[in-house]
């Protein structure tokens, strides 16, 4: 049976971003996934890259790429990022569930990503990059909300094309690890719909996550 | 005199980019700017955006944006983001000066951003965004390392085009809040150069910073 991880992060359990995700599930379990999310304000995720990363000891000055390739070798990642890559290693399909803050990922996602695509395993050392990445024949997609309408994204408008804008995630960490990219998961502006425009919100992301076998592919 | 505010996030006190962030200071003295850094790592910076945010009572559901839009009428943030608020609201220059992860700031600096710029003060509710932004008449401007070599950024190089990379932080984020964003000073991959190269390296950042009347303006 394939196998999801959603990596999850909003403040607030009764959000729309959090019905988003479950809706999610939901839809992924419909279709025999396994699914396994990490809630990372529920787990208080650490966002702190740092030497605490680290089981065994970092000699003179700390230089975060190397000290994860000599961990991927000798296995010496604290306890909460060994628990991520295992999550990781089981999943075929890889889900990112968030509120669009800054036009990139909350900080605490960001974090998980900082200190879970570890030189030496996600890439680089023995590993590559991109189609050689380490986690090449994975999937991966995008699920977010905005705050801002639909109409001020694009060419010309206000705040620019969502294809530049998310280009540092989906390129430059999901595919960079060698993920197969799936076209993002958008709903607009929730907190300024109806409660029907909300549900036919959620309808979208049930059908999305439906038909992921026919989704467009964005990179890989 | 001008005055100058520079937020910084590296784990390693002794790393290039701490050394590129004290030349910043140095250049900044020179010219007569009086200079203020927020070290994220050495201050223990909270990256979480949440209801500690506030120091008034959030009923209900936490909406981010409006507990923001509220702590800015009645002044209730909580003392770590009212500190740098007032911060940012004496500096006529914002420095992000951060090694470039992932093609975006580290977990902490997003933190500072998710909770620092808020809504009601930076952007939105009486104030408006980009040429209304709340910190229009303020200059800003990315001092960054990175990991990649200079020749895998551009038009059809492997990591992609940094003004693309760049835009959901100098368009999104810095631009967004009305700061008038500068050309980014870059360091490429000190870590693979000599101790000479990393010598000119900084002798580039001091130069960068000493002559930013005449900088290109990317945006504002």
């Amino acid at each position: 049976m394939p196998h999801a991880l959603i990596v999850h992060a909003h403040p607030e359990a009764k959000s729309f971003c959090n019905a988003q995700m479950s809706e999610a599930v939901r839809a992924l379990q419909a279709q025999s996934y396994t699914v396994e999310v990490s809630d990372l304000y529920a787990m208080n995720w650490d966002a702190e890259l740092n030497r605490h990363d680290f089981t065994h000891d970092v000699e003179g000055p700390f230089k975060p790429p190397l000290a994860q390739e000599q961990a991927s070798k000798s296995n010496t990642f604290a306890p909460d990022i060994a628990a991520e890559l295992e999550k990781l290693r089981r999943a075929d399909l890889l889900v990112f569930s968030f509120p669009l803050w800054w036009f990139s990922l909350p900080a605490l996602l960001k974090g998980w990503v900082d200190r879970v695509f570890v030189r030496g395993t996600a890439y680089g050392g023995r590993i590559g990059t991109f189609a050689e990445g380490g986690f090449r024949g994975k999937r991966a997609l995008l699920l977010f909300t905005t705050g801002s309408l639909e109409e001020h994204f694009g060419p010309g408008a206000r705040d620019g094309e969502l294809d530049v804008l998310l280009f540092h995630i989906q390129h430059g960490m999901l595919w960079f690890c060698g993920f197969q990219v799936l076209a993002p998961v958008i709903s607009f502006a929730p907190v300024r719909g109806t409660p029907e425009a909300r549900q036919q919100q959620l309808g979208q992301v049930r059908l999305a996550l439906s038909t992921l076998d026919t989704r467009p592919i964005i990179f890989g």
